[in-house]
């Protein structure tokens, strides 16, 4: 038993390698457009869900009280790759509200990004917590706290008020209950709760569509999807999967990575969510196995071309000749007609 | 079906990402001690096999004839990080067969390693070639060149003598017929074959033993091993899991890794090889399932605690606390009794 094999690894015409995972494509009443894999087991969304989490940022008035536009939003709903502007933006926003970079609880990490580290090591002796990742979600975390006047001290902590709000609206919107003896500690500190596939693609068909949720969330959660398409350097960063598939999609896709294999996206005009984990926890094989659903789900449209390329990317050696390539299995291949 | 999963990472409670793999420990004459998975289906041993890769520049007597000791001959059977030292020794090995760096053929990467990365970065305008990983190889197939009077150009093609006497090499020490439709390009150029780890496990077993070898082959692995097992930074590097190993075993267990999760090992005193691949590719879990296997085939001595804990990583977050870490799987927890 286990979850299928979704995606291979080439070297020549030898299947080198293999990655396993469950994928969940539903739409926002709960029907199953595309279910391979276990989609019960309960996984964690880690940053996949930053677009949910950045809910009580909007709908609290925090956002429009510091007067925060789509880049603002976007950010507070990446995983950013510490780049000067991720970096600068985090900072300005803490600025709006009164705080300082000190009250990040987040921790800090060089760029996971060889391009970015690079020129982070040359130009820094060490990152600060503006260059975390999680920066702009904690960014958008203290500006609330700073608006609703809670002690933005401990905001990362359970039980801090604006993590129970955060875990409200998770609950809300996947309607999933999240369970204590389910909780973990993402890297940047905050609790992360795990949940079935199944919950996170159907919550993700209701930010896409606002079904079954109350006006100003409705309204919340069309305005961070909208940005995050408007802006999509700002959730990651270049030449990033998640920016490269918004800056294609036009407008039209929301996708957003999470570690460990973790991938959540939607496509609002067709009502849909999708949620995936590769077993393993390997971004590749996730940033194909999203690439590939999103392509099928879009068949007949130009997006899909792209999306389609997406999912088949090339390996070459140190030389850049091409050796190999990644590749969706024969399963992941036919899901949808 | 499928291999079994044989690592778990655990993030709080919850298991978050699963590794498969399979797993062979043999004795030279082919008895096997451990098989787990399908031992039976090629894998490309990329750069496992260096130390076998290495047999022909030590037969011929280049190693010798170069007066090369063992840190030079480490180097070239090394997957090493770049460190200053490791491209230093790869450009020297190569003045005294009167070659230049521009005889490389492997091409230049930059670190794997962040702390090596930022230095690097900090230091070079770019990484060359004595830089990238594979560069102790290439010096020893370049020195191999230069004594047996082949031309060095083209050292890396499929055909050339070089390449022809590491695949009967290879093909002497494992056993294993090398097919040409099993046959990958490596990161670094060469030819790599598909082989089943069950005839790479028996090939480690015999690299340790010298059983079947010729007397000259015999010398020859037996001072490869030596070498690598008494410089073990040059194998890898600062950190390292080959290096961790080796410094702990103090002689006593020879391991090396290869890209995509392939990890060959070999434990003289006991006469036993072993070949292990992470379906997936991943390195942490590899590294997970050789520190295990070692610490089991060594139960009862101290090393074997060491080892022990080795397989059992921490994973903490951005902040340095504790969150997960990963684990063997029960299946593997409980093979060797």
């Amino acid at each position: 038993m286990g979850n299928p094999v979704l995606v291979e690894v080439l070297r020549g015409n030898v299947v080198e390698s293999r990655h396993r995972g469950a994928i969940a494509v539903f739409d926002a009443d709960g029907g199953a457009v595309m279910s391979l894999g276990d989609i019960d087991r309960p996984v964690f969304p880690r940053s996949a869900v930053k677009s949910i989490q950045a809910l009580p940022f909007v709908e609290s008035g925090a956002a429009d009280a510091y007067g925060f536009g789509n880049r603002e939003i976007a950010l507070a709903c990446s995983s950013h790759s510490g780049e000067p502007e991720h970096a600068a933006l985090a900072i300005a926003m803490l600025e709006r509200a009164g705080l300082g970079a000190d009250a990040f609880e987040c921790g800090a990490h060089w760029s996971s990004q060889e391009h970015v580290l690079i020129e982070q090591a040359r130009t820094l002796s060490e990152p600060t917590a503006a260059h975390n990742n999680c920066s702009g979600k904690h960014a958008g975390f203290l500006c609330t706290c700073a608006h609703l006047g809670h002690d933005p001290q401990g905001y990362v902590a359970l039980g801090h008020p604006l993590q129970d709000a955060v875990k409200a609206a998770m609950e809300d919107v996947t309607g999933a209950a999240h369970k204590s003896d389910l909780c973990g500690t993402d890297g940047c500190s905050i609790p992360t709760y795990a949940v079935p596939l199944r919950a996170l693609a159907q919550g993700f068909a209701r930010m896409a569509t606002g079904t079954g949720f109350a006006p100003e969330r409705a309204k919340a959660a069309r305005r961070i999807f909208a940005a995050c398409m408007a802006e999509p350097f700002y959730v990651a960063g270049s030449g990033r999967s998640d920016t490269r598939m918004m800056e294609a999609g036009q407008g039209r896709i929301f996708t957003k990575t999470g570690a460990e294999g973790v991938f959540c996206a939607a496509i609002p005009e067709k009502g849909l969510g999708i949620a995936l984990k590769c077993d393993d926890g390997a971004t590749r094989a996730a940033e194909v196995m999203v690439a590939e659903v999103l392509a099928q789900l879009l068949k007949g449209d130009a997006l899909a071309g792209t999306l389609h390329e997406m999912a088949r990317p090339v390996l070459t050696n140190r030389r850049g000749f091409e050796v190999g390539g990644l590749r969706p299995s024969d399963v992941l291949d036919v899901q949808v007609g």
